[in-house]
């Protein structure tokens, strides 16, 4: 493979149960973004069924078009999996066994106790001229060949295998050829604010070329992913924290976390730090809240429990809202937020205290007190606070925004000395 | 359009976020699935960016080896829209406006106090010879134009708007040319078995040609997807009830449900029917069961709450967990499990207890009490079981697991008479 200033490469989809729609293809999607993070621009991207002759077709396509080409599935071990076949044909060349690979199969199979079918051993074959790409994870091994100074790289479609060869094999190799490039990228998570207040504080800034400032909106939060190209990775590194600072200056007080940190992780943290414990009151979340810290390793140092007051009964007996509290104004209220808040503290002997209750939907909402009204308490020994928010979207994102803002409310409190 | 007995279209979604990988591309896999429903195969489907020449070639390239092709995308107001001049280009036709359409979205603005702009106008241009396809959820139509037999259809990429259109428009225009083929499917929901026990029950099923009988493995449960193809959607009907009867002649006792019916919503109503409440005391899963019951509306009417026990001071407080149980067999035991159920049961004052209660990684275990080992305690007024398990995984397997398991256990229970 030459280099290449500006590369150009085409993904080709492969397997019928894409074209019936019966899975989405976030393969495609994800390789696109990695390879948009190297600067490697993507052609175009085509799907095609688990057919031989159009999965020739969409490669010599692809090649008059491009530098290379990516091929995502088709390599397993059934008579459906033709990629290997079609490489070869637009090579002009036979299949042959890889007797090395035949043999890490076979070990494979002998270390479960078992032995490789015939099929399985398809697996081992590759044109003479292409090399075998490792895979880790599974016994199907990516393909690399080359061919008038264009490339077709096969990668198996299980996800768990695709994205580390992707990571370890396609993007390093793309890297080098792209003017001896290297590409890094750094996720900044923000919460407590929205996308477009967001970017508007971040003005000329997600304009940038390199590196580039991307937001990336999920539910209940705002991510900014900063890509940096440059041609060492200290250089790269530099780069980014350049940006980093610079989003800081402006943002600083509503970023939680970088990369893969979520925001009950670093709740979890902080209250370790603090040496102070936690307890949940949850009425229309019904235990989303205390399973998300809980999804957290280590959250039973301090995580003590909680309630899940779904019942007015069980907000009474087990938490202590005072029944005339639930007759006259209601469970979805500010009185019984509050009285969650403090009662499962109490009870619990925590030091914190987070109650919410609210209408999840679909039903259930009066021109009062609307699906997506919350009421969200966070108490200390010193004070409580309710929120009262109304949420958007359907009963699963009403709860996980009562939850993202329960975690936020809690966070600010913590990461004040 | 000519009738035509076996259809083949193809797909080209249009925009350059698609090709950077920043959204992921369902209304292409939503359209196939519908497209398979009617007997329409779909031979390829492509990726463009916003750039016109792209479009054209991917245009006339589709309609080289269908008998049409349909567009996702590209139809909005901006610069960057460029589906309406490929499709005039492809057409050999200029871009006219149309008033009617220019009037509508006037209106449109209007109504919501505001004035059209030139920009929003050229959503109402199309070519002399293609026609506008309603859009009641958005300003710009779509365009439905014919040539040479062949059809192009074009539809904007929003969702909300996306669907309709396609179940409105495209759909009964296809249907009515495929000469009859139509394609009908069913998922069999499995709890309580494995993917190889029950494909080994199955035998020859799997094998069937038609209608097909597709395993999809789930964490904790296995479904089974029936698909027929017919000449009559009552044909199909008939094909997959016929398979259906004879995978539940097998395996009847682990289907609970069918197509998107899920184990926690059979459990709320089974529960509904029978008028008995349930409450559950969660150690290891911190929530997750109470989360997923309370994932269906209306669950309110039969789960009364539970207490998250994660800690032993709260085991023992708030659900009774005897002290000396905790202090001699421990938390995770078979003793504990029965405490959790049988206490949460009395205390919240439900017929149905469940208790849960284990390891879930990655840290905290021993040779004796390792990583996935769970006791999961059932109770009612008349007995209480205990189980002992050992699930394989990630602490998220081993809590989704868990989970699953308890509400099977369960669901066995309340489908008995």
């Amino acid at each position: 493979m030459p280099p290449c200033e500006r590369m150009r490469v085409e993904i080709v989809s492969v397997g019928t149960e894409l074209l019936l729609g019966q899975i989405v293809d976030t393969n495609a999607a994800w390789l696109s973004a990695r390879l948009a993070e190297i600067g490697v621009s993507v052609y175009r991207r085509v799907t095609v069924g688990d057919n031989l002759e159009r999965l020739v077709d969409a490669l010599r396509d692809a090649l008059r078009r491009t530098e290379g080409v990516i091929t995502i599935g088709g390599l397993g071990p059934t008579e459906d999996d033709l990629t290997r076949e079609a490489i070869a044909q637009v090579l002009g060349e036979p299949l042959i066994t890889d007797e090395a690979l035949a043999e890490h199969i076979r070990q494979l199979f002998a270390q479960r106790g078992r032995e490789a079918t015939p099929q399985q051993l398809r697996q081992a074959m590759r044109p003479p001229s292409a090399r075998p790409i490792p895979n880790p994870n599974g016994t199907a091994p990516g393909l690399h060949a080359e061919k008038n100074g264009q490339f077709i790289l096969a990668l198996p479609g299980p996800p768990n295998e695709f994205q580390p060869m992707v990571q370890d094999y396609v993007l390093p190799l793309l890297a080098k050829h792209t003017g001896g490039q290297v590409i890094r990228s750094r996720v900044l998570r923000l919460g407590g604010i929205g996308e477009s207040d967001a970017e508007a504080a971040l003005g000329e800034l997600v304009r940038s070329e390199n590196p580039t400032l991307a937001p990336l909106a999920k539910l209940g939060e705002v991510h900014f992913r900063i890509t940096a190209r440059a041609n060492s990775p200290a250089e790269a590194e530099t780069l980014i924290a350049q940006m980093e600072r610079a989003v800081r200056e402006r943002l600083g007080r509503f970023i939680y976390g970088t990369d893969d940190t979520t925001l009950e992780q670093v709740v979890v943290e902080r209250l370790r730090e603090r040496g102070e414990s936690l307890a949940v009151a949850e009425s229309c979340t019904g235990g989303l809240l205390g399973k998300r810290i809980t999804d957290v390793p280590g959250s039973s140092e301090v995580f003590l429990g909680g309630i899940i007051a779904y019942s007015n009964a069980v907000k009474h007996s087990m938490v202590g809202v005072p029944s005339e509290v639930l007759e006259t104004v209601g469970a979805v209220s500010e009185p019984t937020a509050r009285a969650l808040a403090e009662g499962v503290r109490q009870r619990l002997g925590s030091y914190w205290g987070i109650g919410i209750t609210g209408i999840a939907g679909p039903g259930g909402g009066t021109p009062d007190k609307p699906v997506g009204l919350v009421y969200i308490g966070v108490s200390s020994p010193h004070e409580t606070t309710v929120y009262r928010q109304i949420f958007l979207g359907d009963r699963a994102a009403v709860r996980w925004r009562a939850t993202q803002f329960a975690l936020w409310q809690l966070y600010e409190r913590l990461r004040n000395p």
